[in-house]
């Protein structure tokens, strides 16, 4: 095990059981075929083809679009597709800066495939001697990655919320970092995969903070998300990503890349070039996969 | 203009110029054909057939294969090919934990396309308030982009030489930077490119390093291949970049992955996953351009 098995994780795919999802003509997701098949009991929302699900002309715009769509999903979770539920929307567009085709429920999001983008925050414990951070273990409560290890702070983004913001957010309720210190966090680069679990295909881009918390501060959840933290050396880190897969798959990249930053992992690793490749060649969600 | 176009100008290429330059097998260089052709003149170095250039099976070891091309590229020298001669070898491998099967003269090395590694520093200037970092104008007399603006350290790796030793020395022959400060030099990522300029194919792993200078501390170049250094704010180094070509092109590279490291640009910048993916996207210099 190395940390490049970390990231080789984030880019398996099998197009194989796959659809692109499509909105306005442009492709926005991936949905398995399983699903696809059952979207075929909504003419009026989808038009479904051996190698697509259209999201049908006739509904041309947000507001039709979002509606349809969300009473079609609203009917399928009744039938138990769409575990995980969050009564929260995702924005499905063609690019994190295009406007938004149409908004989708977060907990159906992943089943079609869409792209979505998160906050990842790297809490540094500001205090000389060996570098350390603040590691959290998510709650058993949580829907994907149950008790998997993570970062001090880290969210999807709402629709209609801005990244800052929703930084600002997440460090209020997962670690009850002070509005006041939490804008000191700064962006330092972005880190994207596109893996494949079964009939879930998982497009994310993840914007990545770093951010130096006081010595005499200790991270407290507010939300239930998380089950508690621990401070770690960035060697442990380091080691622990490694050995295996105790760090949610996806904080994984985020973490692999802060240890990049820092020097933690060093030119000195045989697999660095290969794992600065890995960590930022985003995959393109219109071109890659589609092959 | 854009840093989107110091990134594109870094991608550019135009395969059917070259063909693959191979050793013992492995693909490990670009060569342009009408160098190509004239390679054909040695028959008892290289095997050149309409798709590559072979070092031919009877040169079957490091010193056979390393004398044999040097004897063929000094007689090539004499009838003018490969300007900016260096008396400096780079190594000829199929990666860059693989041992080296021959070694090249540096001022022939990008005639063949080989992938050259080098070390980059960042000279952070230590001082509160808006930060900085040293800027050097390269001599006139450097063979590659004279006159062009750099990084305040930078250099190519020659063979038998580790990343962190170069670094040492190039800190003192470029900037005066005592050995004691420059291993305070921390590793924080790599870049890669594989551009091609008419018949030259540039296929280069940056090694980037950050180096916090006290603010009393002023560079001094020794070794004549800097014209002089201005201390520079790092929004003035995002500004120049994005306005046009003043700066070397890859060094563009290196220094956009520092103005996201340190938060300069940001997810509000509507490049930002672009630039991100660009970045990072090492070419792969035997598959990608193979086609």
């Amino acid at each position: 095990m190395s940390l490049l098995d970390r990231i080789r994780y984030c880019r398996r795919r099998d197009i194989a059981r796959f659809r692109r999802f499509v909105v306005a003509g442009l492709p926005v997701g991936w949905i398995a075929h399983g699903l696809a098949d059952r979207l075929r009991g909504f003419p009026d929302v989808f038009a479904v083809s051996g190698d697509a699900v259209r999201v049908v002309d006739g509904l041309d715009s947000f507001e039709t679009r979002s509606r349809a769509v969300g009473d079609a999903i609203l009917r399928l979770r009744e039938e138990g597709w769409f575990p995980g539920w969050r009564n929260e929307f995702f924005a499905v567009a063609s690019s994190f800066q295009a406007p938004p085709l149409l908004q989708i429920e977060r907990g159906a999001a992943r089943a079609f495939g869409i792209r979505c983008y998160c906050v990842q925050l790297n809490g540094i414990i500001g205090r000389d001697g060996e570098p350390q951070t603040w590691i959290a273990r998510r709650s058993l409560s949580k829907p994907v990655g149950p008790g998997k290890l993570d970062q001090v702070v880290g969210g999807g983004l709402p629709i209609g919320v801005g990244l800052r913001d929703n930084l600002i957010k997440e460090c209020a309720e997962e670690a009850s970092i002070p509005a006041a210190l939490a804008r000191q966090a700064r962006p330092v680069g972005a880190v994207a995969y596109l893996t494949q679990d079964g009939d879930i295909c998982d497009d994310e881009v993840m914007f990545n903070y770093d951010l130096v918390l006081p010595p005499d501060f200790t991270p407290v959840n507010t939300d239930g998300e998380v089950a508690g933290f621990e401070p770690w050396p960035l060697t442990r880190v380091k080691a622990v990503l490694a050995a295996g897969d105790d760090f949610l798959f996806d904080v994984a990249l985020s973490l692999i890349d802060f240890l990049i930053r820092h020097g933690v992992v060093g030119p000195a690793d045989p697999d660095y070039i290969a794992i600065c490749e890995g960590l930022w060649s985003v995959p393109d969600a219109a071109g890659e996969m589609a092959a």
